[in-house]
């Protein structure tokens, strides 16, 4: 196999990005106080690894990115949104992320918040719109279904409820799953089948996807852990070590870095065993899980 | 007419709370702290103002409470999570809504935000769950659509930004009246045409619930406004004269108390007219009407 990973990560970060310009309002658009916010946090300037998995989910079935887009910018959207939210005094208390001011140091937490709130309801509305994309509506409500579930007190919400409980304690291995697969895992998953289902996938593939799914996830999550842990404020645009500041629970923290690194590669290895009935149109997110496991940032 | 308009409100209250109750995660479902604190709100017993009016615009165009009833229950958690949000210290720093502490000063600032956050999601859950009761599933995307328009920067969380940055400024009518349609309006016109979209309403029929939307969602701001003004801590729950405290903008401090229950009036009075070619249908939306103007809380 040779699949091109950064002229795909590449080509599809560039049409995410051009349509995340089209969903977002102008910054001219009243009250431009709060889209200026909002683009401030999205075009910040991240890998878009949701959107790209949400392509790679409807490639895998047959399908194309377009017919996928706006629910591909709605997963950013969600994403970024949880960010600016994390990110507030009362939650993680961050003054910095992917190396600019975070969003409440730029515009105050009033707007912070109300700009997460308006990047939250704008996801729902990009995936509406993915309505006159696709054969069966029906496909959109149950997208809806899953993404909320995803993003909610069972999935993202519920893990960050559980992470900031489990400040300062001593945590047990359990607490520790429930936040990873919960607080990351749970929207990655998300992603790679909210595009399946709109790509148009069987009961099989669909199932194949979501156990990649499960295993990207988790995986990515002990990698964050680990690079937490070793990296540096350079690379990571974060100050380094913060979550061993704050007495965070992480993965290396746990299982030592060793452990952790061998983990995360077995679960690499069973997302792209899952996903082998799918053929060579699964070959993205196969490499998408190779750059998951070997990325420094 | 002879609409009983007490016995319709205390039975449409009654179904919506007991849909509430199944909608919402129970409070031992992990993690618990969340799923009390989207409880203490939504079940603090509000008048159900908006889900009754989702019900009462499927009603004028012939349909029943059941079709809609998921999606009544998304508005409830949408008006909640708005409450939540504003009443932080971030935003309008409030102790008391309807007569109890506010949700941060029960579960702290964090728990609110994720708490807020976390209904305005399972909103989105509820409406894709009414994709299984309607014909047309493609009619959910459209009211997901129409209902993050009217929730998100151009409704809702825009008339929120400009009211926050309007405090303790001298600001005009043209303000006064973007604040007024966005920030209350927007959602009870919202509820009112959700309703009759999902009730399968035919598009002129959909055009006079608009106007009469419209008009109500003035005028009961309107209402709110002339309440706060005269308003006590026992009859609204909450400190009288707080917007007048802060400084804020209100509508009989730009018109006069007379000329505002005169506006209030008239743009009843135009939504009843626009709904006279429903016929009996829609005479619980003008009942409901009436119960704008004339309610005291």
């Amino acid at each position: 196999m040779t699949f091109d990973l950064p002229a795909y990560l590449a080509e599809r970060k560039r049409l995410v990005d051009e349509a995340l310009d089209r969903a977002l309002p102008a910054e001219n658009v009243p009250p431009p106080t709060v889209h200026r916010a909002m683009r401030y946090s999205v075009m910040a300037g991240g890998k878009r690894l949701r959107p790209i998995l949400v392509i790679a989910g409807a490639e895998a079935v047959g399908a194309t990115a377009d017919v996928v887009m706006p629910t591909a910018c709605a997963l950013e959207m969600i994403h970024t949104y949880s960010l600016v939210h994390d990110d507030l005094p009362a939650m993680d208390d961050d003054d910095y992320r992917r190396g600019r001011l975070t969003n409440h140091k730029v515009f105050g937490d009033a707007i912070a918040i109300l700009a997460g709130d308006a990047l939250l309801t704008l996801a729902f509305r990009a995936i509406a719109d993915n309505g006159a994309l696709v054969r069966d509506p029906a496909v959109v409500c149950r997208v809806v279904a899953d993404l909320a579930d995803a993003a909610g007190t069972l999935g993202m919400v519920g893990g960050q409820v559980v992470d900031i409980e489990s400040e300062g304690c001593e945590v047990g291995a359990d607490t520790l799953d429930y936040i990873h697969t919960h607080k990351t895992a749970a929207l990655i998953r998300a992603s790679l089948r909210a595009g399946a289902m709109l790509g148009g996938a069987s009961a099989s593939q669909l199932a194949a996807v979501t156990t990649a799914g499960d295993c990207l996830g988790l995986a990515f999550q002990i990698v964050d852990d680990i690079l937490d842990v070793e990296g540096n404020l350079a690379e990571l645009g974060k100050t380094a070590g913060s979550d061993e500041r704050k007495k965070k629970v992480t993965y290396p923290a746990f299982h030592g870095i060793e452990a952790s690194r061998r983990r995360a590669r077995e679960l690499v290895d069973q997302a792209r065993a899952a996903l082998d009935p799918l053929g060579s149109p699964a070959d993205p997110i196969k490499a998408l899980c190779r750059f998951v496991l070997e990325r420094r940032s």
